[in-house]
């Protein structure tokens, strides 16, 4: 396994080795190298008209204050197209290196492997500087116990809602027609828990009208669901959230509608209604239109149609543009990947561009990520979404390390370096502010909770934590996560939905681990306070079966991420990079050089 | 470094693993996967309107006559779109491990890494059971001297032409305007010559009337050059190769023209003329018009110009259809890469979409590969050319290595395990007819001669043909290689385009190694008579610093290619996949398991 640290040459996204980030075309955007190889002469190699040109850089002195070693280069990249890939020739004596993303090489690596400068791209950077925290809106407090769905209210899909009392475990049962009653006043409310906890960005799940619990069935995009408050409740919560400095993103269910919606109703009612074509219509299943996973009640948008994009983006009034206008600061976008036309993901990446550009023309700092479960690289190349959900390439390899199974549970004997290899591979293939754009996180309302996938041990969940907040992309905490919040069953939903245990809501104290709330505030005040964290680039330094860590570097500053998955006493042996280190919170010296470190419930320490 | 021989489970594009390639959208595909892991289920992931869909695999007997150990597992791959992407999922009583080209992993890798089927693409198979070679007409053969350009004959860019005694090595002052004389019929002449060789194909630079002694200037597309020999003399070439199983492939220059074009001149001459749009125009630059690296008499083609089109590919007369209705059998598209619109690459990938249609409508199995000098994965997803021109993950790397230095002729100290690591990324990357597509080559025109850089060491160019004619893609020797041609100055053009010293024709016994063209001879014929080395599987065995290898296996036949750089009679150790083992030239035994072996020159081994 590859480990990247410390290489004899240096270049990155940051502002001492890239001066400026996404500047328009036709700009020259100085970019550096630093090196300790003797080198005799340095280049820069860039893609344009699609061949490989090959122009000398210049030898500059050290930037002020400069304590790292070496020589520094100079060129002035021509942003030349929308994205430019580059990289360094060095040459030596009896040798030549080329240096990309993928590091130090003396053959010329494939295109993926170079370096990206994306041209007029402006990142929501506000998100880099975010702890998100995820909220399922019936499950996380209950505000208003006079809006909540009554039992027997009414009926869906043939069948009736009904209550369930907030200390109730979610079961089957309930999986979609149980409500506990949770609603947007309850959030209002925990707003000081949330920035106390030091968070200052919300992403919602569904909020709109729909019948189901989890309200990704959606009835009106444009009314708040009467269940969570209505419209009075959202501008309470917007405002609120406003004054206390925390952002709010919705989910954008784009693939599909509920099949109570009244565009559906309508387009199934009538062949010759003008909302026919926004739905795909087929004759050959026995479900006679495309649906998500061919469930009945959630019929697929095709975005073939013109009616499709003005209604939820292009339109003055689209859905997207409409809420953006209210307040909010971005959106997450429901199976991303799945959009497309005529029944299919055709188009997605165009469907996608328009999406972005809509939102951008309402909000310029507009923070839009899609649900990619999947390897979201193609999709990433800084013209669609800003990011996506991070399964791929943080969440999921890092939860099945450090938990010994997979999110479906399947058991697992993934080690360390395996995870560091999909985890470079991942982050070395997007563009940068792609990459601190991606949105990390353990767990979410579709995958088993991470404390019971690691087997109820809040040592390795720290551990997680701490890699979750150290690492390139916008963290996000499933609601719940710091004080020990977790499930019994095994499965994903409706098991890791459980409501949010307020002591003065029922919940009991063993529900409630006030220590691991405080390590999880402590982790996350560093995030929030460590801009190398926020926007430093990534190199891995350790990458061994039972223990895994990273090195964040900003301007000088240096930050390194370590964790075990094993819960004893066990040391570590590591090499540190040059230079001495002090645990960033207990401020306690570390040495220098080869150490002996617990990486128990991990560690994070910075260059003093 | 990864090595990659022997998995425990087995899935590639042979027959004894998928049924069929190519087959159209709507197929079902039976695919297979051996394995010896205590699988309790084996299931396949594909990729469907963006999701994952996960499908249980069948347990089959294994294959008649099948004597690999393992239990066979078979799944019914539905062909869905153009290329479906897939991956085994193997479960085991405490572990999973997912399946892909890049090899058995515990993480679910990135899409890039996953198995492609493409859907109705039929790949020119006659190209993987050919043998190239590549000729420079003008110093192949003088057939005809009474058509050979005289000195002073014309002017071209204000300078004379001239006449180069064959025997003369190639210098600056004849770059472009010294002619050496090299025909058509000197090429018919000698194919008794190529075809005891063993060659089966010829790839020619351009034929088509031009001033300069290289031709990549045409003046007109539809004329062969007269001072080759003309109509006559491509019709009697055409005719004999036919007659001697030899196809010829010729050189398309489709990203600029000559200016003495005919239809440049007329564009040049009025801004109203209705060529005037076959090229791009600009007012901002000393040279009026977009060129081929801004050198005047190469003016680039803008195919936004449908007239362009229709010229050259999309009309009834196009030159690509042209000559394909003449009896050539493909194309080498010069430059591919650059071509494009408004002066740009842009729509490259469209543009060969296009021209690979229209020469597929004049011949079903014409082979359209592009010269693509850097990482060409991108266009290589089945719809444009059949492959590339392999410099990217054969040719430089392998020779870089074995050279101990670039083809700009730069020191390097690439060692055996980068190679591999290379040469793996850029096959396992591809859809699997496109990596048997791919046009592997050690030197061309182009590029400083192999044995030049190999410091005149013929062992080591027995090496390095050696894994050339072994590598999965269509081998293609650059005419005089066989015989040690070679050259003197430290540059690729005009160095590496001497002629050919045939005896006949001033050749002195010293240019002429006929034991080298022996040994050539025999590895021709052992690629041409193996069909695992035309169409088997890879696998890298072997990644030392100064030896690397790699097995080809095709229905339970076993091929090893392996090579050292070091020209001493060393020893290497490795360690052969399960089986017994005779070298496949001499027929002697090598044994099994753990061996010594001497890999200077070359060797290859074939399981008995």
């Amino acid at each position: 396994m590859t480990v990247y640290t410390d290489l004899p040459a240096q270049h990155d996204h940051t502002p001492s080795y890239t001066a400026h980030l996404g500047q328009p075309t036709g700009a020259l955007v100085p970019i550096r190298l630093r090196t300790t190889l003797p080198v005799t002469q340095v280049s820069v190699k860039l893609v344009r008209v699609g061949e490989i040109e090959t122009h000398p850089a210049e030898e500059v002195p050290a930037p002020a204050n400069e304590t790292r070693p070496g020589r520094w280069f100079e060129f002035l990249l021509p942003v030349h197209s929308a994205a430019v890939r580059y990289s360094w020739l060095l040459e030596l004596p009896d040798d030549h290196l080329n240096l990309t993303m993928s590091g130090l090489h003396h053959v010329r690596r494939p295109f993926r492997d170079w370096f990206q400068y994306l041209s007029g791209y402006q990142a929501p950077e506000w998100a880099w500087e975010s702890v998100f925290y995820q909220i399922f809106p019936d499950r996380f407090r209950n505000g208003d116990p006079s809006v909540s769905v009554q039992t027997g209210e009414y009926q869906y899909n043939g069948r009736d809602v009904f209550q369930v009392p907030w200390t109730t475990a979610p079961d089957w049962n309930g999986d979609i027609h149980g409500h506990y009653g949770g609603d947007l006043s309850g959030i209002t409310e925990q707003l000081p828990y949330l920035t106390e906890l030091g968070i200052n960005a919300l992403w919602l799940t569904p909020i709109f009208e729909s019948p189901s619990n989890h309200r990704y069935d959606i009835t009106d995009y444009r009314r708040i669901d009467p269940h969570l408050g209505g419209q009075a409740a959202f501008d309470r919560l917007i405002g609120a959230a406003a004054q206390q400095g925390v952002r709010v993103v919705l989910d954008g269910v784009f693939n599909h509608v509920g099949n109570e919606n009244a565009l559906f109703k309508a387009a199934l009612a009538s062949e010759d209604a003008p909302e026919r074509s926004m739905f795909t219509w087929r004759s050959d299943h026995p479900l006679p239109y495309h649906a998500f996973f061919d469930v009945p009640t959630l019929p697929k948008i095709d975005y073939a149609s013109l009616e499709a994009r003005n209604e939820f983006w292009d339109g003055e009034e689209g859905v997207v543009r409409h809420w953006l206008r209210q307040g909010i600061a971005g959106w997450r976008l429901d199976v991303a990947h799945m959009m497309g036309v005529n029944g299919t993901d055709d188009d997605n990446l165009d469907l996608h561009r328009a999406l972005k550009t809509a939102a951008r023309e309402e909000r310029a700092d507009a923070y839009v990520f899609g649900e990619r479960f999947f390897d979201p690289e193609r999709a990433l190349q800084g013209g669609g979404e800003d990011g996506a959900m991070n399964y791929h390439g943080f969440g999921l390899p890092v939860m099945q390390w450090l938990s010994g199974q997979s999110y479906t549970l399947r058991p697992s004997r993934l080690n360390g370096g395996e995870v560091v290899e999909l985890l470079w591979d991942a982050y070395h293939a997007l563009p940068p502010q792609m990459a601190l754009n991606m949105f990390n996180l353990l767990d979410s309302h579709d995958v088993p909770r991470a404390l019971y996938r690691l087997g109820q041990d809040r040592v390795r969940l720290r551990a997680a934590v701490t890699l979750l907040m150290g690492y390139p992309g916008v963290p996000c905490l499933y609601y719940g996560t710091e004080i020990g919040l977790s499930q019994t069953e095994p499965a994903a939903m409706p098991f890791c939905r459980a409501p949010m245990p307020w002591p003065d809501q029922g919940g009991t104290p063993d529900q409630w681990d006030d220590r691991l709330r405080q390590d999880v505030q402590r982790l996350i005040r560093l995030r929030r306070e460590t801009p190398a964290l926020q926007r430093g680039s990534l190199r891995f330094l350790l990458a061994e079966d039972d223990a895994i860590g990273y090195v964040r570097e900003l301007d000088g500053v240096r930050v390194a991420v370590l964790a075990s998955r094993d819960s004893r006493e066990t040391p570590t042996t590591l090499t540190l990079p040059d230079g001495d280190w002090r645990d960033a919170l207990s401020g306690e010296p570390v040495g220098s050089g080869t150490v002996q470190l617990r990486l128990a419930g991990g560690r994070v320490l910075i260059q003093s």
